[in-house]
């Protein structure tokens, strides 16, 4: 996502990577329903692209009879589009609590004030990156492949990633690492992004289906797992892209070390637990058809929860900006999201 | 499939569930094409086909110059052609065997005793459908909801199926089951034939990812999985379509029993452990496209194993055609194939 003159311009990953082309989005509605069609998409990225819709909020007309409720209804509605990754609350909650009270009423100061905040989001995350990089790096030095699920890399946030941070960093020193990537159904973000943005820096990708993955590590050809969050309960549980748990379960089985690579941000010591992670479930269609063609006959039920909780115990390590954190989790993760965060 | 008037119909599963095609194959090389490209597939119904394709092998006028040499020569090519399901190389063998030494020179019957085997192997399969389905039954008594995977039902066998024949033998008592249908990918079995056959049957089914199914058991939305299985070693390792392993790994986490649906003709003693078991790999182009469509940018490889091997110690039982088996599995797995079916 960019910001420019009043405008989020919004590369669609939907159209990866076939067509690559920008939405420019000058209303919250708009935004709102590029994060909801899964436009603009990954825990960071969708935090980033409200933050810059809360912006917009303050722009409207419509803001102007109750400037201050308008904004925080809609700090309310983006919160709802998405439940799962807590960046998104945490990201207009932010916004709203860096308009000072008696900014609210000039349209200008309101909405200077919220683009600072945005601003800041999206700078503080592309630093981010480059921390969980350098911890990353460190993990996977001694790895020739490692296997991750969905996408997590320069997609999925202002920088190089979550996950796929280290790959990239690994990479820039003349490290080139294998990367597995699963496809990720429904909406194979692995096969459309994952595999798209690797192979444009250059980097050995290779894709398999989701079921393979155990396979794969069950034949030794990956040395680590790594993969992103989007939210992590308090007691170290991981909500991430349906898929991750199996995947977990899988490098337990086979002695290799599963990382999660996320930023502070993605902790939630408001959730005390994975049980306690709101999991949304998208509409059935997106696995009953794909691009267009129905894959199951007419009538067919399906489930389609887009995240699943992987215990703590199976986290061999969490990779954030603050540094590797290693097991006992209770007392050790991040509970202090970054400056301003949980304000509002 | 259907022989008929020597002529071997086959229903191309490949367009299912949309379109619903015979092909008419009279010659053994137009057989093994359909094998190859799946149009019909499972592993006892790539037996029979197999076995009817040695009928029209035996028929060729190809054959009258060296007739056995012509038709041992086809049961090579046909077992090389998916190697990792046993029940291809034992129907051939078997209708290899079943020709007498002085029949080879007469085409009517060379022709005659090949199709009496085919014939024969036919209604086995047909015959250990409704044994398994009663064993299994009994397993799944007390169970509301399942989790399956690829498909293992009356399209992949010439009965009710293995894994998918206690159910319909419940529901014809009144006990509707809810199946959860792995999609798996790559090729789709389970949403394109899996959830077509169910539906047709009027069982309930719902459909999800193959990422999702460890999420359904975590939940406690189902009480027992039910598989098939291509080839069973000795030790009762387990060689079934790609995505079988982790759904076992998911099972035994949650305390799910984890149930291996097979005919004896699956069991293999002659592969010690599932490392002897060769597991064909696949086309990567069925990994990068979906239904014919790209997903994957162009130039990314994929790994494509069809199938993996699932630990004997993650199996709850066997259900067979024998009756249900428990561990300790060694010794007590069916050693001696159907009548004359490791003979030639």
């Amino acid at each position: 996502v960019e910001w420019r003159d009043g405008t989020l311009l919004i590369l669609d990953q939907t159209g990866l990577p076939g067509r690559s082309e920008r939405l420019a989005a000058t209303t919250p509605t708009e935004v709102a329903a590029a994060i909801r069609q899964l436009r603009v998409r990954g825990a960071d990225a969708i935090g980033i692209a409200a933050a810059y819709a809360m912006v917009l909020a303050a722009l409207e007309p419509a803001a102007e009879d109750d400037p201050r409720g308008h904004v925080e209804r809609w700090a309310v509605a983006l919160t709802a589009v998405r439940p799962t990754a807590v960046h998104l609350s945490r990201a207009v909650r932010r916004v709203l609590a860096a308009i000072p009270a008696d900014a609210w009423e000039r349209r200008d100061r309101r909405a200077a004030a919220a683009l600072a905040a945005a601003r800041a989001i999206e700078a503080e995350d592309r630093a981010m990156s480059g921390r969980i990089a350098r911890a990353g790096a460190k993990l996977l030095a001694a790895a020739t492949a490692v296997v991750t699920h969905c996408n997590t890399g320069r997609l999925a946030t202002a920088g190089d990633g979550t996950a796929l941070a280290p790959i990239y960093l690994l990479a820039k020193r003349g490290h080139g690492l294998r990367v597995y990537a699963c496809e990720t159904r429904p909406l194979l973000q692995g096969a459309r992004l994952t595999a798209w943005e690797l192979a444009q820096a250059g980097i050995d990708v290779v894709q398999i289906v989701d079921g393979a993955a155990a396979s794969v590590l069950a034949r030794g050809m990956a040395q680590a797992v790594i993969v992103g969050a989007d939210r992590i309960a308090g007691n170290g549980d991981v909500a991430n892209k349906v898929g991750t748990y199996p995947l977990a379960l899988a490098a337990r089985a086979h002695g290799v070390p599963f990382y999660v690579a996320a930023p502070a941000s993605t902790f939630d010591p408001a959730a005390a637990a994975g049980a306690a992670i709101p999991l949304e479930e998208r509409d059935p269609e997106e696995v009953t058809s794909f691009l267009g063609r129905r894959v199951a006959p007419h009538g067919v039920a399906a489930f389609n929860p887009a995240f699943d909780i992987t215990p703590a115990d199976l986290v061999t390590a969490f990779v954030t900006d603050r540094g590797v954190i290693r097991p006992p989790y209770p007392g050790r993760l991040p509970a202090d999201p970054p400056a301003g965060s949980q304000a509002g």
